[in-house]
């Protein structure tokens, strides 16, 4: 309880309710699995359960805690639960939560390297690390490993023209991510655009300009075209759901003719859709020879680049500009954790800098400043995070973890290849399985609804070429075959409800038509 | 330690682990002002610290922990010491930590309704109590209070057409609230130029577009800018530091002259180079006679206005049309927590909604989904960090911190003020003094650089027409007198030696000239 009314909670306090959410957490999260996946509640359920307005006087920890069980708990979708299949895993472990307590406390904010080496510092050691861990490309790296022997070279901000022009950084989203990637791209053809043309205006230029990326593509994509300005071709993919070299190219040319300017393409390694993956190769080649901007959004299966059988995905890499992956997806750290790398940062720099006097230290020369990487200026100490993880997992422990769920997901796959009313869509390579009961799409529509309804489990639809399926996630940290069988028995249980009613309904209507 | 290489940490080791964080964050800030303010590193500092590449095998805790203390915490501007007065406060505090932990260890994902319907909730709720403790227009509120005795209506999706479209959601900083408001505005401009003439191209309206700020505003208004490609016009402002609408209104009809298309204004309350204010009441007449989107940018004075004696600051907040303030700032939260008040929640949502089928869910019709409001699709449960520490702390909690952070502003103002060597810049309104020494800016830039180097206190500099100075923010959650009398006593020191060799060099150049 509070000491008193106006100071909150003291260094005592917090000792106490302190220790207590930490047994709040561990309880929850060894007994989650007793919890309905989904919440029963309808929107606009909380707000009759709190006052309208602020307490005036300070409340005990207590009574907090109390409304936390009440008014929260039960509006949770439990992203944690092991029959939670929907989207792709919200990362959580217990390193990464105790990075976040110390993010928290130490209570720093890192925009420039004087405001906060250590954050500063620690970012591009740990996607240094995480980079060399997914075998990238050296010219990724914050760090050349050419030099690995050599004396420390320090990281400045002002080695634009020196050898090695790589990098990475931290950015809160995918989504921006692929903006700043877009961003980049956009200030690179205008400025190239300029010098061919002089006297062309600004405006002249961006209405012409088109970036290009599969149906498949996550929505990001879409929403950063509109904040930068620039048209979006959502290009249609091949019987694997890969966006292919010819229908790119098909489409530069016909845009070319028109007289726009391509400037970008967006490949995906793992759709959200059905995790499938773009060819890069063929992608890269005609993004080199056409002089355009090649991002690779690998937010969920960038992570499986950890292990070496998965490293032939990066084939094409050569020709990509930058890439991200999400730690806070498929690599046990919370949100917000995304990596973003990119081959020349200064291109990055260049889109987004500004730089005035308060921000200016006397180690601006020598220094990295991160908030020159992203939209936000200020930042959390988010690389705790990888740091943290990664040591305390080692590499061969996120190795494991990410087979485990390849391997649980072709477990799955073959608990639904068995049943014949069902029917896979797309490969299953990673911890994503789609699938579907045969025939029209209003019976895999039911099934999902059925599913989601129960509250057992949680899994969500997507729809590619007129084909409605359900997306099957591998999410849980620890999920385990035992898993995959009980999420399998769900899955019948409602089928088979289902597609009895159907017969009936089929065979009356046809007792009907006689 | 891990019960095993490949799990990273059980329930048990966390109970522990965890409990023994509490400890060392609790530690920390009881023993924080024994350390050094700033550290003492080079940039560089820490690669040579670690190892080249990410361990294969995992690592205890207690290693880990080991290299904090090691490798971490000597490379930590430590934000929270009572000595530091640089940049704004990092809020911070125990309740805020707490309600980090929680978000962290439910590890919940936000970006739609069904995907975490507390998380998408309990967000327009705490920015509703915060609206109203400080008397935002009720426009700006996402729960009309006319309709507080009646029953309860669901926040919906759809309401853009009813009586009450305002509405909050919690954005990652205040750089990507600007550039929220600023795309709405953009967004709706153009529209309004498409209905004019529909035969005119989108990249000739934006090559049109002017925005207009104070050269006091934050750089992120030029970044915000930067990505919306419009022009960004940084105004005079006037002996105090103000933008007035007499400038604006110049600016606009030269701009109009030359047939540009003014669309967005951006007012600080509480500027980061000296705390001034615009001149909301001047500056929105214009907005309105010109219909321009206004926005007010209060990330850190913002706070001031939950104390009745502040609120005279929104004079001229009928005309705004959206309005951020940053509780990560001056309200004891941790970042990150940038709250967005729009009076048009549509405009927003126009500018941003893209909604792709694995996003959408059956309640989408009924429910707020709040990855329309910002950049980044996922979010954290940040709002229980607003949650938490308002009731915690209690309205009048806050209050107390605000008054008591401005009470210690006058405080060290007076005392600078006695030594008639220093000078104040600017009005002392918030928790924020300007001030330097009288003279050639040389002197202050000097006394600056001793300062830092000191380690002993840690302030930044600014400058206002060509007049250098020193900005000394209050920050320290429980920052008292004593703090001003030795930060004075530390200046005074370090200004004596500066002035005493300054009046050598003088004396000795006056004799060499005889």
């Amino acid at each position: 309880m509070s000491k008193s009314n106006t100071t909150g909670m003291d260094h005592e306090d917090f000792r106490r309710c302190g220790k207590d959410m930490v047994d709040f957490i561990a309880d929850y999260l060894t007994n989650i699995s007793e919890r309905r996946v989904t919440p029963e509640v309808e929107p606009g359920y909380l707000r009759p359960m709190l006052p309208r307005n602020a307490p005036e006087k300070g409340e005990s920890w207590e009574d907090i805690m109390k409304d936390v069980e009440r008014a929260i708990m039960p509006g949770i979708t439990h992203w944690q639960h092991p029959r939670f299949h929907a989207y792709f895993p919200a990362g959580n472990s217990y390193p990464s939560i105790l990075a976040e307590m110390l993010s928290s406390g130490l209570g720093i904010v890192g925009f420039s390297w004087a405001a906060s080496p250590a954050c500063t510092e620690l970012e591009p050691i740990t996607l240094d690390w995480l980079g060399r861990m997914m075998s990238l490309p050296a010219c990724f790296l914050p760090f050349n490993p050419a030099h690995d022997n050599e004396p420390e070279i320090s990281i400045t901000n002002t080695d634009c023209d020196s050898q090695h022009s790589g990098g990475g950084a931290l950015l809160g989203s995918a989504s921006e991510s692929i903006l700043v990637a877009m961003l980049a791209a956009r200030t690179n053809k205008m400025k190239s655009k300029r010098l061919e043309k002089p006297s062309i205006e600004d405006g002249q230029i961006l209405s012409k300009l088109v970036c290009y990326t599969s149906k498949l593509a996550h929505s990001c994509v879409e929403k950063a075209g509109l904040i930068a300005m620039v048209k979006v071709r959502q290009l249609p993919v091949d019987e694997h759901y890969s966006l292919r070299g010819k229908t790119l190219d098909e489409c530069i040319q016909a845009d070319k003719q028109k007289g726009l300017i391509p400037f970008f393409v967006c490949g995906t390694l793992g759709t959200t859709s059905c995790c499938s993956l773009d060819n890069f190769e063929e992608l890269g080649q005609i993004c080199r020879r056409e002089n355009l901007w090649f991002h690779v959004d690998g937010a969920y299966a960038g992570a499986a680049l950890i292990c070496n059988e998965f490293q032939y995905l990066t084939k094409g890499f050569e020709y990509v500009d930058s890439f991200n992956t999400n730690p806070n997806k498929w690599l046990l750290m919370n949100f917000d954790c995304s990596c973003f790398w990119v081959r020349d940062k200064c291109a990055v720099i260049n889109a987004m800098s500004v730089d005035p006097l308060y921000l200016q230290h006397k180690h601006a020369e020598k220094a990295t400043d991160l908030r020159h990487w992203g939209i936000a200026l200020s930042r959390r100490f988010r690389s705790l995070k990888l740091w943290f993880t990664i040591r305390s997992y080692g590499i061969e422990g996120l190795q494991h973890y990410i087979r485990e769920h390849c391997r649980l997901a072709k477990v799955f796959a073959s608990l639904i290849n068995e049943d014949d009313r069902f029917e896979i869509i797309g490969d299953v390579v990673f911890g994503l399985v789609c699938f579907r009961l045969k025939g029209k799409n209003k019976l895999t529509q039911k099934l999902l609804l059925y599913l989601n309804d129960s509250g057992q489990i949680h899994v969500i639809p997507s729809m590619v070429n007129e084909i409605f399926f359900i997306r099957f996630a591998i999410c849980a940290k620890d999920a385990c075959e035992y898993d995959m069988h009980i999420a399998f028995q769900i899955i019948q249980t409602h089928a088979d409800g289902i597609l009895f009613e159907y017969q009936k309904t089929t065979s009356s209507t046809s007792i009907r038509k006689i």
